[in-house]
């Protein structure tokens, strides 16, 4: 697809291939009609990105391409015809460009449409100063939340994505394998839809951050995580998994913990096909769920934990760093300590 | 658990250790309280029984043991308590025997109880003249409904059990992966339901059986499965694939078939981990469905299909044959053209 023509301009963080970020000045383009010009404040660096700076995404970018879609900021400019944002508003994006028009689109799942283009990978992202979009992936944040904090609406928009498709109600039980940034928010929307919330994660640090957060916390290589479901739900087995591990033996294990009739949402990608326990399945009548991105509704609700400070956002935000480093930056969420990592791109 | 002593007597063809069928004579036992004794007029053999004959199941059996569970038969005896059923009603039985009281049980889903037993596997089975089972297990029959036919409904609500789980609806497309016993009756209760249905198999036979009763049949291995799905689904997918066959390629293929936000039912069962694609489970968001056994209200559903003529019942059957030739029926189910063969039993 290649970056489109709809991209911003000034200083931007760049990948410009394999394992290389190159930190640029860009001229400005934009905002033409329909187009929205976003003063970027934050932008968080997502495992996308990662994926990108090792350079296993080459087929979907076109570097030197600014990337980065967790963003929030402000609105600078808009194009002819934008009605539904002001200059100064502040916003965010839901990065999902869809054609309208292919079987998923007409069957009213536009957010995984056939042909999707996802904004910050097959068209230029926001780690740059201005960020030019069309008006139609341009989500208004209510006045006064801090900017920070919004650039962490779209990975939690992810989890409460994840925890929609499970169908996960009040007083069930959750288990879920993995304790990285993505599993963290899942626990966090589970609780807060009123689940009991069990997290398995090898790191003492991530078991921690999740256990002040509410979760029962098991360390799967010293404990015997069956064991330990059975123990706590009686013999039953929890009534959702999320898999966020995403290593084949976790993709397996997943579903002998789900009671009979649970769910597991198999959200961490893998790219080739995993042997599953479909004699699991078919036993005890599992459903395995595929969840990817998001819908608007989960936008809204993620902005609406935010707003309403249901999210440890101070503490997930483990470091806010200026755009000329953005390349420590990266390096930096090797360390299994880091939750997000913003980049400050003002700055 | 071993074979329980609630039996039965007379004539009984038995399963006597891996590839041994004996036809034999056995004492009469019950009915005692709360029993049912049947005299069974069919039996038809199930792919389990085929299983238990080539020694497959032998930690679930106990023989010399008669087998089977596919059956239908008229009320002979009830003991102290029946309230239910009286001599002369014509029955059939929903072979599962819960245990009321494990987590799953307690949930509602006593037909995948965590201690099921499975009758005609974990007790004694139908190929008998007199079969005693407890009255919780027999379902009445409509007066006048050929006892022949009514050999067929403990699949048919296996077939509608699966539909069900599939939330197959009015108007949308079913693909099915093999067309043997179960995957034709599949076909029949999904068209009944509406659906426009897709069998793939690659016996012409077969593919021609489907055809007669309105499926648009496709022979995988001289036709190109995915091109085909795609021309008749306008390159969207089906809306459900039931996965029939039973072989790694067609589980891992299975999810290639499917629409966004589709669903595959695995039906067929794989004793081991097979790859499945969670690519594409993620990329379409697709539900994968575990279906085992059935409810009672599948039993029902099959019984009405029968009842309205709804099911092309005499043309299912294949062959009846004489308790005495047992064996020689379990030979013929190893032909292609063989759909269901049923045991006369009193005969």
């Amino acid at each position: 697809m290649g970056a489109r023509e709809y991209t911003g301009g000034g200083r931007a963080a760049a990948y410009a291939g394999a394992g290389r970020i190159e930190v640029r000045d860009n001229a400005v383009t934009g905002p033409g009609p329909g187009q929205v010009q976003i003063r970027v404040a934050y932008c968080g660096i997502c495992g996308t990105d990662l994926h990108i700076l090792h350079g296993d995404m080459d087929h979907r970018v076109n570097p030197p391409q600014a990337i980065g879609h967790e963003m929030s900021g402000t609105v600078e400019a808009v194009g002819d015809g934008v009605g539904s944002v002001r200059p100064g508003d502040p916003v965010t994006v839901m990065p999902l460009d869809w054609c309208g028009d292919c079987p998923a689109c007409r069957a009213g799942h536009q957010h995984i449409c056939q042909r999707l283009a996802f904004v910050g990978i097959e068209t230029t992202g926001a780690m740059q100063e201005l960020w030019t979009v069309p008006e139609s992936v341009v989500v208004p944040l209510p006045a006064g939340m801090s900017l920070e904090h919004a650039a962490l609406v779209e990975p939690l928009a992810v989890a409460s994505h994840d925890v929609r498709r499970s169908r996960l109600t009040e007083g069930e039980t959750a288990l879920i394998i993995g304790g990285g940034p993505i599993g963290q928010l899942i626990a966090l929307v589970a609780a807060q839809a009123g689940a009991h919330v069990v997290l398995s994660e090898p790191n003492a640090g991530r078991r921690a951050f999740a256990a002040r957060h509410g979760a029962t916390v098991v360390d799967p290589v010293e404990e015997d995580l069956a064991a330990r479901v059975q123990e706590l739900t009686g013999d039953a087995g929890v009534d959702v998994v999320f898999e966020v591990a995403g290593v084949a033996a976790t993709a397996l294990e997943a579903t002998a913990h789900a009671r009979t009739r649970g769910r597991v949402v198999m959200v961490a990608i893998h790219p080739r096909p995993v042997p599953i326990d479909l004699h699991r399945v078919f036993w005890r009548e599992l459903e395995l769920i595929g969840a990817r991105v998001y819908e608007r509704e989960d936008f809204e609700h993620a902005i609406a934990l935010i707003a309403r400070g249901a999210i440890p956002a101070d503490e997930l935000i483990t470091a806010t760093v200026p755009l000329e480093r953005t390349a420590e930056a990266f390096e930096s969420l090797a360390r299994a300590e880091s939750m997000k990592v913003l980049i400050d791109v003002q700055h």
